[in-house]
């Protein structure tokens, strides 16, 4: 493998755990907080592919807030404004995973570090300030200047274009297997973070590394 | 609304039901029969968005192998290759909903009607056959010759090309809220068939008619 001299990171889900939302979501909706977490996830990946294939781009916090409404509607939760803006205002306060920063602040003496994301620039650059992680990073990526969320393979041309290094050069690291493997159809080289023990998706190449947690990584490297 | 001149029905999940597999996979897999459907379904329409937004088109064919394969190794069901195959034979064996042949025998007198399909060209055709549908339909359009998925706009356009209608003297039917908004983005008359009354889903404009089942078309023509 030749020497990678940039680290590329997904956001949502990998180096943030979208699930930090159960706790609220758990307090409005006794019972319901995990699957209302689970559902709303599964609802804004999926209106991010549709809305991508149709040419109808609207931005992350647009189809985060339409996920969440389905997700309420589907199980019949009579959510109010406060409890919507309440949820909505999670996705600039979720928690990283536990190793992450430890490993960024490790990983950054050897290599760029950047994230890219289909978060909206401004949700997103909130995010990674409140999280401490503004300092560890040389670049947060958005698809937004595109229009088009993952994985349009253009979106990882981005970090390529925005760090100054060749796509052989990149390694991405994600814990969403489609991303993965569009990384790697792209050209980087890839590593799956299998945080719950997932088969490893079949519509494309597979990811070159499996790995459980980002303290992984520094062995492959 | 103007006068219709074509009714343009999705097939899988709305003239056929995919979860006709069920039996099967049950006899395999007791217990089991129903999740595994469930989630064929769910990966192999995720396949479908992630190959056409990766520029990575594989046919319906491959897709949906693929995706029983995800399935089961999800669900860590240790399918052997006579399983597999006498599975993915049942997609030109489907059952037709209940209604689905005396409404199309009716509507036929006033409307061309098609079939617009992710299918494969060859495996929808037999399908088509085997159901005893094919005498009712004016045609069987598939995405194949595009290489490309629903929702891509340009899939809509090949039932206005085929049919020699104008967009907007074509209705389409279809059960897949995401199929029946894409649809409608493009600016055809739409009828979601809410057979599981679902929420409308809230990425796109919402559909013109939610109807419960193919009988209840025509009192909106």
């Amino acid at each position: 493998m030749p020497k990678l001299d940039a680290l590329v990171f997904d956001a949502y889900g990998t180096l943030y755990d979208v699930h930090s939302v159960t706790a609220k979501a758990e307090g409005f909706f006794p019972g319901k907080g995990g699957v209302l977490s689970q559902l709303w996830r599964t609802k804004q990946l999926e209106y991010t592919w549709l809305r991508s294939l149709m040419g109808t781009y609207e931005n992350f916090n647009v189809v985060t807030e339409a996920a969440l409404r389905y997700a309420c509607a589907s199980l019949k939760l009579d959510a109010s404004a406060t409890q919507i803006s309440a949820l909505l205002a999670q996705y600039v306060l979720l928690d990283t995973f536990p190793e992450v920063k430890a490993a960024l602040a490790r990983l950054k003496s050897r290599h760029k570090l950047a994230i890219l994301s289909n978060g909206a620039l401004d949700t997103l650059g909130t995010l990674v300030r409140n999280s401490g992680l503004a300092p560890l990073l040389d670049a947060t990526i958005s698809v937004d200047s595109l229009r088009v969320f993952k994985p349009a393979m253009r979106v990882y041309q981005l970090a390529v274009d925005q760090l100054g290094v060749p796509t052989n050069r990149v390694g991405f690291v994600s814990s969403n297997c489609w991303d993965a493997i569009a990384a790697k159809t792209f050209g980087f080289t890839v590593f799956w973070i299998n945080r719950l023990d997932a088969p490893v998706d079949l519509h494309g190449a597979a990811p070159d590394h499996v790995i459980r947690t980002l303290d992984d990584i520094e062995a492959r490297l």
